[in-house]
């Protein structure tokens, strides 16, 4: 099963890289790590996408928790949450072929960004499940070249609920 | 100025805390890095937004071409390519404000994808430069939360500029 947790840490060299070497050395299956900035210059947000059980995912924030630069972890186990992906997706189409396809992007609510002879590039974000879906309805056409971010997670509404640790204040 | 390089690596556990541990330890200024899914599931695609001038990106080239994990080493400098990044943010927004808000989200062609009470949370993505303007823009209303995914980025076209090297066949 895929847990996603959050994990706000200061914005200094090292910490990704004690962070992936912390899940390198105990072989965790990460699906995905996305570390992007946040409203604070002084702080950036990890997402970490990980698969395995309720076990798994207690042990993941706890070794978190105790990294130093580490300010606050929170998995979205109980919470109601809105998960986003964002890929650019070259597909080979040909021109009598691109109808079909820019009638894809428009459902999908994406866009083509640029179009050339033979392909055309897709900008498309959504919940997970979507970008696969779209990149099934496209494989047939040919995929030429993809890149996605991974997941970036936010909660729903203003309550509180899901559990969140603020480290040294726990 | 900012540097865009994209790296084919395998998708094996280390390799993320070998490419960001490195360059911790040399104190590159590196203004975000994304480690994503690619077409091929053994491989994932670094994009890294690196700071510094020509000398610096040519370094940067030359050590993660040393990493034996990494397949294939590009970077953007001559070319024409695309660039996005995606961010979720919850932003204050009393009632009486929600149709100025909306206005902004229209016009950045953002979706609103959870409304409460006082707040909203609108997903963006595009061009950095767009993700802060609208940053920008929605301040003044107070920003209660910000994820951002960091820089995904692909070639236009189908011709061959900017560098690339194999690793291995260079």
């Amino acid at each position: 099963m895929k847990h996603v947790i959050s994990a706000i840490v200061e914005n200094q060299p090292g910490v990704l890289a004690h962070v992936a070497g912390m899940f390198a050395a105990r072989g965790y299956n990460i699906d995905s790590l996305v570390v992007g900035r946040t409203e604070d210059p002084a702080l950036s947000r990890m997402t970490i996408v990980v698969i395995g059980d309720e076990q798994v995912l207690e042990q993941v924030r706890k070794q978190l928790e105790k990294v130093i630069n580490v300010v606050r972890v929170r998995d979205f186990m109980d919470a109601d949450y809105i998960q986003r992906d964002m890929m650019l997706i070259r597909v080979h189409v040909t021109p009598e072929k691109r109808p079909e396809v820019l009638a894809l992007v428009e459902m999908f609510r994406a866009k083509a960004v640029d179009i050339c002879r033979n392909s055309m590039m897709v900008e498309i974000a959504g919940p997970e499940d979507k970008i696969e879906a779209f990149i099934d309805l496209v494989r047939p056409y040919g995929i030429h070249e993809l890149a996605r971010t991974g997941i970036i997670a936010m909660q729903r509404g203003k309550s509180k609920t899901g559990s969140e640790t603020q480290n040294g204040k726990a």
